[in-house]
């Protein structure tokens, strides 16, 4: 298939040289021209704005990092809207709000576009070697004309429901999973850590009791007090909480936890945490535990 | 080694039974005497009092519900406090409070007896299967001693730390992160119910991203909203985070999560829920979200 | 002085009366029409459109539900910043958030207009009866030109700030303050009834304590259930919260009550108390005890 | 009438003096004897022994710190138990728990002697001036007998019914209340010190808002950072706080709040600020929001 893809970043540049990789022609753009160099080697053709990636594609995906870079690259000038054809797909794959969803997809609907949200799991590497976790939503023409491009970045798709905006709120509902997992975590490990317990065992126990790759490898970070360099940055992880905050609220739904993650991750950017890693969350239960940094 | 066994519910029936299957003699005791009998068929002694359990046994564990369960099989009539002989260890496996298992710790050693705490994650079929986790703090002679009895009855074995009561410090902060799980992911399920998502669909997709048959097993009953027969009741796992924020307040050291828990399982109990099964927590972000039993 | 007076609601009729009492010309102007009408017994001029309202004031004051009817009121079609006479005042009274009020000082600032917040506390009788405490914030100048408006309609008179949008932030932590209040309430009346002590009891004991009217008043109506006609109601409670919530993001400070009470009133908006009184937050307090109404 | 008083601290020196003001023969106990001394220059007379307090007397007062104190003064060596005519009455007027208030009431019914619990509301000004709020509740014939001495102490009593432990769920209800106004206000504080609002304009228009004493007060302490000396010690809200959560357990009502309170207490603690003023809570908030202390 022909396919565009906007924004290259630690996520993007992995997804769209999968897609080369399958063999389909993709043309890319990213708003610093570096980035693109790297997948020229590997047969992409850089564009020189976001239209420029559209004219000619079947399919665009973009991968950004939030509402408003998503907005820009829609609605700014040689954005997405004025140049997709009419039939083609616009997918987005970014973290955005589900208000951001459903404005995009009335956009693409009033032009005659289709329009999925298909956000992922997983980090970097992940994105690298195709073993994403795609979460589908929206009209079912589309997600079947898509599949093989999910199946060229990912290990499993997931089809959530008719309305694309439902793929975004099920992908916060993940990161708030995990956002969750790693403030309880938190929690544990300053309380121990006043027992006089060793972290390590705790993560130990608590790795052989959930047999999970993802507690293993965030305990590690908390445990060893390492979140440099960020995987994901905890700014980002605030924003997250703070959007699966106005889906709850959008769809009238209580979420007790989250308002409280949300609360810690806004007193670790107080004190000067949001380029660490989201999993430096458990330096707020640290700090009220009265416990210095080790 | 000559052991004996006090408490024989749904976990001590079968860390009792692969005692014997290990070689060990093993006298065993049950408040109510019918489950002593199944194990009389494997070879164990049945005996008449806690303290008959004692007289010539070399370690003696406990298995019981709860703080006042612990306090009457050591300190009540024909207990073991006044039993166990000098140098022999009792071995607490039940999840008790830290300040009971400093008390329980404090008693044995003003009569000359050793004291262990060695509480266990898992669920009835692991007990049975011998795949237990074991986490044991106290002195490292008796944990020595007792190690082949651990490796009997468990997969795995841990140590925690040189007093006892720090083994239930870290199985209370375990099973707190089992709870705050179901917390959060009852939460997501009741946002995703109200914006029309599949909660299956949902569950997939957090297996796939934690890998963790935990996430599978109790999102299941969440999802199926099927939670009885208890495989862990909510009023036990209310005990239990109870237990935690002691803890925690004994080391200052809070825990809001903690908090937030205990006040969903408390307003689950005032919805009867005591005897369901505590991924029921769940129905207590369903009916603040205004959604009906479905 | 001459001034417009756009918002004629329960607390814009009585704000905009006492301003005609004390001498001031007013040209007043309601979306719908009727509510202008009783004004103009009282000397009113009714302007057909907000612009209308603005072309001869020396100060315009808005007085609206929220930030979107603020915002179509300002730059709507026919709205006050392409009629406002340059050196001419807009005042804000509306609680609206902090990212509106400077969203309004700049576009204000760059027509060569005035703009100050105003925000007030009291209700519709204290507005009635020019008892409102009126807290401004903005430049100097026009808040000592307009000093004579607030005393007019107001008891007392708090200046906050150099910038509008303090006035704001301090408007909606009030608001908070008392919706923490309720939630507090709220659950002691809930525990308290499930002791069996009689609520009036308490609610004699807590006026004697704390001395306050606000206490009285509204315990009254938690005490005797007693939710409609709303006074307040319970939608626009949400609002202020989520308002107070965004501010406290923007400047960096968890306020971890609020997002408490605002996870209450969204579990209230789900079980259909949102155009019931504020003060009905108390029910999700009774019924998270268990607690039927009475 | 014929009383003892047992508990000479800050409230309990002022209550003693104005039941010997009103005309009754006391007898009073301090287990520090110094205290004792100037109550008798006021014409008490001193006891040696809690036992030798009640010998005499018809009813029997205590104003103790804690449980632990209350639990040492009626059931220790030459404690009341021992000591009260069958048909005297001990009123307790501590602020201690429902399981403990019950305790008492059991112990007392068994030996033939009456009970009730009065605890008050006040600061030791208010107990010295005779103008405590008494909440009282247990049978009615010993609080009729007590009535002139409660009026004696206080400026209002309450009757709370017929159970005494009952009277303890309101007094820590009462106490909640405040913990939660302290909270709350500093939370606000926060928020608005970051938005470089004057605190001393806030406290001014809450005041006027509310029209309480008790916000005015407290208030006062937290804008000028003046937590020394301690007019009511944060080790002691945190026991109260403490208290309330266990009593919403026995009565099965879950207080989002009180649990939100005592976490921050004990992060209170945690930063050693257990000897501070309780209004010190609002610290907490300035921490998280990374405000310096001024």
């Amino acid at each position: 298939m022909k396919i565009g893809f906007i924004g290259l970043g630690n996520m993007g540049t992995g997804m769209a040289r999968n897609l080369l990789r399958a063999g389909h022609h993709v043309v890319v753009y990213n708003r610093t021209s570096g980035k693109a160099q790297a997948l020229a080697a590997d047969g992409a053709r850089i564009a020189a704005t976001p239209a420029d990636c559209c004219r000619d594609s079947e399919a665009v995906f973009t991968m950004l990092s939030d509402d408003s870079a998503a907005e820009s690259a829609v609605f700014g000038e040689d954005g997405i809207a004025g140049a997709l054809a009419a039939g083609a797909v616009h997918v987005s794959s970014s973290t955005i709000g589900t208000a951001m969803a459903r404005r995009l997809a009335a956009a693409h609907a009033a032009r005659g576009q289709e329009y999925l949200s298909a956000p992922v799991f997983g980090r970097p590497e992940a994105a690298e070697s195709a073993k994403l976790i795609v979460v589908v939503a929206g009209p079912a023409g589309p997600i079947a004309r898509c599949r093989p491009l999910f199946e060229a970045i990912g290990r499993q798709t997931f089809e959530v429901g008719p309305e694309p905006w439902q793929a975004n709120a099920l992908k916060l509902c993940g990161n708030f999973m995990l956002a969750s997992m790693l403030e309880s975590f938190g929690e544990a490990v300053a309380c121990l850590r006043k027992a006089r317990v060793d972290p390590q065992v705790f993560l130990d126990a608590i790795v052989a009791l959930f047999g999970s790759p993802v507690y293993a490898n965030y305990g590690r970070m908390v445990v060893e007090e390492r979140f440099e360099p960020a995987g994901f940055a905890l700014r980002l992880a605030l924003k997250d909480v703070r959007l699966v905050l106005e889906t709850a609220q959008e769809v009238v739904a209580p979420m007790p936890v989250a308002s409280l993650v949300r609360d810690r991750l806004l007193s670790a950017m107080a004190l000067d945490q949001a380029n660490l890693d989201w999993s430096s969350i458990a330096k707020v239960s640290a700090r009220s535990a009265g416990l210095r940094d080790s």
